[in-house]
Formats: structure tokens, C-alpha cells, sequence
């Protein structure tokens, strides 16, 4: 592909219609998830975008404070795009929106409460609004080569949303984040006669979840969190508090439920919390009449008479519980014989900061409950057993797993296979996937990436500045000035900053006589009137001070030379 | 306590002896286990360290290549150190060893083949020798005031010794980690009557593992994982990759064994195989007559004819696993139809790390099984009711939970005293435990911290360089360098550095602008007379460097000024 990367450009004279799938994240790391759809002749494709979303940065990826998709595929062909479809409210489904949109520019289309949770965003950062328009749910509307019915689905967080994608080469069912929830507490329950009728329309194609296709059976619902809870809370002795995803309003609503059958008042603590209550009100799925108290009145009501909700189930160092468990929240305290719940799985990677925050609660005496204690969360994706449910019911003839890390797609396509699906692909992020005419095959690569938000600007990954701030934490940094004079004498003491290197003994100087030593043999060993060529003198100076800190550290930093040449005027 | 953290020079005319337990390390987090043992009076006691582990470093300290614990408290008082007692051979109990044995010069007392691997490490790092006291299975002997008696029992390494350590106020059991395996495929079985007869000796106290104290049941026997990896390999068509912890010889044994019954080849990759195999035929765990290929012959025999053994299953991006995941193994190689099985735990920050080599292999279609598939791992920790059976076996009057982060000694604890403990005590690192006279309690505090090895020199914690490039991983840094004659004139372009930094746009010329912008703005705002003041020149660029940054990116960087000034001439 010469022109790989180069959207409608590609070599030859194939003007034929095709249908193509690609991801720009999604596809081998969970998270960050951004498809994109093609119909039309190569030179010449409508495209449909679906979701928009974020991921954490790695370990690798030092003051990071988000990592966005890189765009470069789709901006260089935003006259081609005809809109971007968000399939539900989640972070990794909606949290570029914000940061990315200005480059793409395209009308967006959401179900009232995404919409609600994106303006709401928006609002907050004082952009200008977005062109959303707001499609109800079950609802159906064209864009470019596309159209496209949201098919409401369960999840963990309200109307999440599979896509009926109608093409003239067939229909495709993009399944979003799903599972089989027969009594999801908020919302309507999946609709299996609809799926059913979309197997018997015909499906071509098949983009699905993979996250759980690991773990055997079915997932639990929702209802059965909120019958646990109810116990927990109806028998504690003293105060409960309970962590949990912010966007979870169908448990937001059953800790409400269980916290108002045991006489308790509601305290609600965290940003985010306050932000998703407000717009489910707005969109219905809390009453108008949803009342709770703010953390600052915890001290007025009596501690067994109060459920206390917070954020920051995954250990965020600043979020309300973590506070707790510190005890430095400047209005909740809990102590001995109180509870803490933790409504939530911890996302890998997240293990030792919930560790943290699960290890200053045992410190304080307050016992802990977790999902491995007591059903008090259940997951938002579907096991197998509901995976081989929808692909029973949609019958397609192409599978590809999507949302997941490696092993997840290829456990999810063995899955599709042994049920009957003919063909299963499994690409990563970057193939351009011919869905039809067949046969589906991979017939381009796009160019991925990962960008940073890094305080408020947006910056690149390769060559960027969280790559230098990453070797800094492995090697700090030394930096030399000189100042010479136009005929090569040194004119001052040479200037030394060592950051992040150890200084060597126990009054901090040794790892500096180490360096100045190294400058000043290289000075010597260059003649005055050599010096004149300065980028020659940076390097021997450069080199010199990077071996000779080597040699003491067994770490090469990264070395700097500053030249100053003054005009001698003697 | 106005003389914290100087041994043996508390206040006060106490001169009554007593006995005491602290730690400075392993009581709160998992890892770095330093155990000290005190008797006689406090101004002169006696001490005995139980182990001397490292542990792996946190995310928040970068480039740390292990963390080592602080041994002030001890070092000072080292005359009265009658020896070190290393209860087995994992890292977290003897990898400090190495580095800090030279600030202790005691004698080191351990069993044969925790010795021979601590005299292998000290041999390979070319270190004197030395003097390690190489005591018997079952063995007794005197170290000051301590009598103590290894105690053989179960784990997942040859010769894990709980230590039955009598004084004059009574006997404590130290259980080191420990399990009941009643199968432990190498060394003997726990001796029950033995702890019977020590509980029927009359324990004062125990302190005890805490690993596995919130998980019910027992722990799986070694034997069963031979099982199932003899089934597995037998019924492999293709090769089969075993990659497990190096020091777990029964592992090595069972893979062997299995191999062999399949009409396998065993080859082995990675150095600390090769190490542990050398140690275990010495020392009598692997017969003098154990073969196995090395890694280079992997292509001399058919795929279906051979079992590798590798290193890595915590991810280690250097390993062999990990090589062979990315497909870069210079001499192994595994793809679709072959097997991996991970008999190991991921430990607790490493799941990431692990994820992505298993990622690799389900990429090369490599089938992965783990603990979570079949009984390839078991754990080395009592579960609850093993810790039960060694509560009641001993009668202790006090337990003391060790081994685990707070979460763990809490319900080790707790579980201590529904079995009847009367006295359960859960400390954490540094404080000071007297066991003897009555009633056991905290009396003092010694102060604690982490050393880290980087590079190849020893470091401290606080304000130490693994904290500054912490800093520097978040916020970058920016060097000036400027040139002032003596009368104050600026004699150069100021230079400049900025590592770290986004450049803010693509050209990587906007921050730049910015911070010259800054250092101009500053110099033009004190007049050259004042500048003879160079501290105050230097603040006052650093700060309008920093906030000129901050502006632009919304982070504050590290900002040092090199000022040089020179002598004028004209």
C-alpha cells in the first residue's frame, strides 16, 4: 500500500462499492474505543464514526493526564465523514469528544442522556455548543451512505445502545458495550424479539464485545446488586458507605432505595457524582423528587442513620474515598464498625492504588466489603453463554470481536466460530476490514497512535514530551554552561544542574566533582584556539561528563551543553 | 520517647529485661521482610534479625531497580546484633543480603540450600565471602540470647523454616511463609506432632504469615499441580511452554517428571533457572543425574517432542517469556497450537506486564492456560483454616500477624483471636512490640524507610534522586543560562533547555518563544546596577520561567538558572 494512511487515495481503478470496518482504538487494548465505518468506492467512501472515547495512560506515560485516538486517518478525509454516532455515555466511548471534535467538525448523534452527559462536558469547559442531535431511543436517522437505528440494549450505565447499521451492501450490528439484563433497575430490559427480527432481516456482519469472553455462564443482574446492598444496609449497626462507578445511576438508584427502606439519609460526595445525578434527573431516570444531602451535612445526621456515596472506586488519589480512608475528607470520617463498599470492579492496572485506599481503611477499623465478599457489583459485559445467545438470535455471517486486549477478540472469535458464524476476523487497531462484496479480508493498514492531554495542551506520542519525561525518571538529567570567549578561553567557572541523579556520598558533592573533573580534563585537552568550533566543544563536553556520571552511577542521564561565546573585549 | 530510634539508650532506670518483636519491613506491605527480635533490658538488649528481603518498586519511584529497606535503626546498635536467621530463599526474605550485609557484619545462619543460594548471588557479584553458618534441617544453636530452632514446614521453595525461638521469657514462633502440604512433591511434609509438642512446650507468642488470611479454606497441594500439568502435557499435540517462579523446584520437578512420562525433551530458558537447578543438585532437591537442554538446542528437536521451561511469569519485559511473546526469542520460537502455561500468580502490580506478554501470545495463536483454567499454580500461604489448625496446635497466648498490608494482618488478627487468642497485636513497620513481661504493648518507635538500589549505587528516599525524577516524570524541565558582566550587561543570548516540555505547537518553537519572551521581559525589568545581585537575578528569571510555562501548558516545570558572571575587560 504506497499510500497507506492516505484515506480515498489508494492505487488502481477499482471503482467498485465496498463496505469497510476499522478501528482507530478499540482493537488490542481496552478502552479508547473509536470505529469507523466506509461505504462507497475507495477513492471516494462516506464515512460513519462511532464512539469517541479516552483511555489511562500507562505507566510509560508519566503526567499524562488522558490518552486520546490519533485522528490522522479520518481529519485528512472529514469532508467524507458523515457524522459520529456515540453508542452510550462512558469514558472510553465519549471522553475524546471534547478534545477532538474541533478537528472533525461533524454532526453528532446521541440518545438524550449521552447527549446529556456530553453538553453537560461541554458546558463546564465553556466550548462553544456542539451540533448534537438528540435521537430518541429505538430511534432511527440517515447520515452520508448510513442508516442507522439505535437498538437498546443493557449496560452499565443508561441507554446503552447497539447500532442496526443498514448499508446497500447489507446490515451491520454494532453491539457497543452489552449484556442481557432482564431486570436492569433502570431503563427497559434488552429486547430479544427486536434482535431476532434483525436476524431474520439478515445480518451481514457482527462487531461485538469481547471483554468477558473469557468467563464462562452469564453475568448477574443488576437487580441482584440491589438486593444485596439492601441487606448490607438494612443490617449494618453504624454508617455505609459505598463507592462506585459515578455513571451507574441504576446503583446510584438502588443504594438510594436501600438507604431509604432502612430510615437512612443519603449523603452524596464527589464531583461526579453530583454531575451524573443532575442529568439523569433532567432525562428521567431519577425522580424529580431524588433528594440527598451534601458531604458538608454528614456531621448533622447520626452515623447509623446515613448512607454516604462516593467516587473513586479505582483508587484515585483525590476522590472522596480515598480522602476517607486517609482521614483527611474535610467533612466525612469513618471509623470502627463502620462499612465500606466497594460497588465496582478495579480496572486492570488500578490494583495497587485501590489496594491503598482499601489498606487505610483496614488501618481505621473499618470493615470492607467487596465483589469478592458479597454480590455487590455485577459487570456490565456479556459472558458466553449471553454471547452465544446473540449470535443465535442475529445469525450473522461475519463476526469481529471488538473492545478487548488480544486475548479477549480471539477468545470472543472462537466463540463466534464454534457458533456457527462462518467467518470470523480478528483485526487490531489500524486494519481496514472489507466487510463486502466478499470475501472479507484486510485490505489496508491505517496509521494509530496515542496522543496525550498533558496539563491543557494536546501532544503527540512519538518524540513527545511524555517520551522525554519518561527516560528523566530512568536517568535524570545533567546540564553544563560554558562560557568561552571568541578566542577560546574560558571565561567562568562552568554552571552544573544535576536533577535525578544521585549524589553519590553524603554531602551531595561527589557526583558533582565527578562532572566538573570531566569538563575540565576536556577542556584541556582541547586547545583555545580549537574551540572556536563550538558544536564540536558541546560534544566532547557532552560525552565526557555522560561517561564519567556512568562510570560512578552505572546510569547514562541525559547530558546537555550550553555554549555561551562573549565577545572578548580586552 | 524523646531517644526514638537510638537503641538502647531509652529514658528511665527500667533495667528490668524484656522482650521484644518489631519489624522494619513487611508489616503493611507485602515484600522487603526485616524481622528483629530484642532481649534483655532496653538499655542493653540483645538482637536477632529474622530475614532481610527486597521488594519491587512502586510506580512512584522511577528507575528504582529494587527497594531495600532502611537499616539505621539496627546499624547503630550493630555490636549487640548476635546474627541474622534467613527463613528460606525468596527475594523478599534474603535479597538485601547482598547489599546491606557489610552495614551489619553479623553471622548469617541458615539452612543448606537458602545458604547455597546466597552463596551463589555473593559469587557471582564477586563479593568476599561470607559468614554464613550453614545449620541442619531440624537444626538448633545459639545466637546471644536467643535459642532458636528451625522448624521445617511447607512453601514454594526447598527448606522453609518456621523458627521456634526461645529466651529466657518463653518461646515465640516465627513461621516464616509457610503452608500445610501434606504432598509437597519436594523436601518432607509439615510435622504436626512437632508443633504440637512446641505447643504443649508453651508458646508465649507466634508471628505469623498474613498472606492468605482473608481467603477461606485450604491451600491446593503441589502434588495436585503435578497432576495437572502431567495431564495437560500429555495430551499437548504441540509444544508445551511452562513458564513459573524459579525458585519453585517442586514445579521444576513436577514439569520434568511429566515431560518425561510424555516422551519429552525438557530445555530451559532463562539464567535463574539455570541458578535455582545448579543450587537443588547440589543440595541434593534434583537428582545429580537431571537433564535438560539448553535453549539453543530448541530447534534440534521436534515441537511435539519438547517442554521449555522459562522465566518471566510476572511479565519481566527481559525474560524469556516475554521474548518469546514478541516473537524475538533468539532461539525459541512458539505459534499456533502450542501451549503456554503461566504456573504462577501475577503478583500485585504486575498484572498489566503480564496481560501484555499474554496479549503477545494470543496473538501468535498460542494457546494460554493459567490458574484461572486449571490447577497450574497453587499458593505458598495458609488459607484460613490451615492458619486455624496452627493457632490451635500452639495454644499461643499472643499472635502477632506478619507478612501482608494492613488488609491482611487485620483479618490475620482477627481470625488469631476467634481462635482463642487472648491476645492479638496488629503493628505495623517500626514500632516496637513488647512481647514479655505482661501486658504485651507498643512502647517504641524506630524510624523506617526504603533504600533503592539505582544503577549500581545505594540511595536514600527522601529528597534522594528516585523523588526528583518522580518530579521530573510529571512536570519536565527547564535550564537557563545566562551571561552578566560585572557591571551587569547581558554578554550573551541566554541558553536554554526544555526537557519534557510540549514545544506547543508543531514547529517545537512556540515554548521556546514563550520562555524567552520571559527571561527578556525579567532582565529589561531590573536595571543592569541591580544585577550585580545574581541570586536575586537567577530567582527572579527562575520564577518568570515558571509562570511563563504554567500559562502556556498548565504545568510547572523545574526551573533552574545558570548564571555566569564574567569579568569585563572593555
Amino acid at each position: 500500500m504506497s499510500e497507506r494512511g492516505k484515506p480515498n487515495q489508494r492505487l488502481g481503478n477499482n471503482k467498485r462499492d465496498e463496505l469497510v470496518f476499522m478501528a482507530l482504538g478499540g482493537l488490542g487494548e481496552i478502552g479508547m474505543n473509536v470505529y469507523l465505518y466506509g461505504y462507497g468506492p475507495p477513492n471516494a467512501r462516506s464515512w460513519l464514526m462511532v464512539d469517541l472515547g479516552v483511555t489511562f495512560p500507562h505507566e510509560s506515560e508519566p503526567g499524562a493526564d488522558v490518552v486520546l485516538p490519533d485522528l490522522r486517518y479520518i481529519v485528512s478525509d472529514r469532508k467524507n465523514l458523515a457524522g459520529l454516532v456515540l453508542t452510550h455515555g462512558h469514558e472510553d466511548h465519549i471522553g475524546a469528544v471534547l478534545d477532538l471534535w474541533p478537528s472533525l467538525e461533524c454532526p453528532i448523534f446521541a440518545t438524550p442522556f449521552t447527549a446529556g452527559l456530553l453538553k453537560l462536558k461541554f458546558g463546564e469547559a465553556e466550548r462553544k455548543s456542539l451540533p448534537v442531535r438528540t435521537i430518541p431511543l429505538g430511534g432511527r436517522f440517515q447520515a452520508g451512505a448510513f442508516d442507522v437505528e439505535f437498538v437498546g440494549l443493557t449496560h452499565s450505565i443508561p441507554e446503552p445502545n447497539g447500532l442496526a447499521i443498514r448499508t446497500p451492501a447489507g446490515l451491520v450490528f454494532h453491539t457497543g458495550d452489552w449484556k442481557f439484563d432482564a431486570t436492569p433497575v433502570v431503563g427497559k430490559s434488552h429486547d430479544v424479539a427486536k434482535l431476532q427480527s434483525l436476524g431474520d432481516e439478515g445480518v451481514l456482519a457482527i462487531v461485538c464485545d469481547s471483554t468477558n469472553a473469557m468467563r464462562d455462564g452469564r453475568s448477574a443482574s443488576e437487580a441482584d446488586v440491589a438486593k444485596t446492598l439492601t441487606k448490607i444496609i438494612a443490617d449494618a449497626p453504624r454508617c455505609v458507605a459505598v463507592t462506585l462507578f459515578a455513571s451507574n445511576v441504576a446503583r446510584i438508584v438502588s443504594v438510594a432505595a436501600a438507604a431509604h427502606k432502612a430510615g437512612r439519609t443519603l449523603i452524596v460526595a464527589g464531583r461526579a457524582l453530583h454531575r451524573i445525578i443532575e442529568v439523569a434527573i433532567e432525562t428521567g431516570y431519577l425522580p424529580e423528587s431524588f433528594t440527598y444531602l451534601d458531604q458538608q451535612r454528614f456531621a448533622d445526621v447520626p452515623r447509623n442513620k446515613v448512607v454516604v456515596l462516593c467516587t473513586g472506586s479505582q483508587g484515585e488519589s483525590r476522590a472522596a474515598v480515598a480522602r476517607i480512608a486517609e482521614d483527611e475528607h474535610p467533612d466525612i470520617s469513618l471509623d470502627k464498625g463502620d462499612i465500606i463498599i466497594f460497588s465496582s470492579r478495579t480496572i486492570p492496572g488500578n490494583e495497587k492504588a485501590v489496594g491503598r485506599v482499601q489498606n487505610g481503611f483496614a488501618r481505621l477499623g473499618v470493615d470492607i466489603v467487596t465483589d469478592a465478599d458479597a454480590l455487590v457489583h455485577v459487570t456490565g459485559h456479556p459472558r458466553r453463554d449471553e454471547l452465544k445467545d446473540m449470535y443465535a438470535w442475529l445469525r450473522p455471517k461475519i463476526a469481529v470481536p471488538m473492545h478487548g486486549e488480544a486475548l479477549h477478540l480471539r477468545a470472543n472469535g472462537k466463540l463466534a466460530r464454534a457458533c456457527g458464524v462462518k467467518e470470523t476476523l480478528t483485526i487490531v487497531d489500524g486494519e481496514m476490514l472489507k466487510l463486502w462484496p466478499e470475501p472479507a479480508s484486510v485490505i489496508d493498514e491505517a496509521p494509530v497512535g496515542r496522543l496525550y492531554r498533558d496539563g491543557n495542551l494536546i501532544v503527540p506520542d512519538a518524540e513527545g514530551p511524555v517520551k522525554s519525561r519518561r527516560k528523566l525518571s530512568f536517568v535524570g538529567i545533567a546540564v553544563v554552561s560554558l562560557v568561552l570567549s571568541r578566542r577560546g578561553e574560558v571565561l567562568s567557572e562552568p554552571g552544573l544542574v544535576l536533577e535525578g541523579i544521585p549524589a553519590a556520598d553524603s554531602d551531595g558533592e561527589a557526583m558533582r566533582e565527578v562532572v566538573y573533573d570531566a569538563i575540565d580534563g576536556t577542556l584541556r585537552s582541547i586547545p583555545p584556539k580549537r574551540r572556536s568550533d563550538a558544536a564540536m566543544v558541546q560534544e566532547a563536553v557532552q560525552r565526557a561528563v555522560r561517561s564519567a556520571i556512568n562510570e560512578a552511577w552505572g546510569k547514562k542521564p541525559v547530558v546537555k551543553v550550553l555554549l555561551s561565546v562573549v565577545e572578548a573585549r580586552g
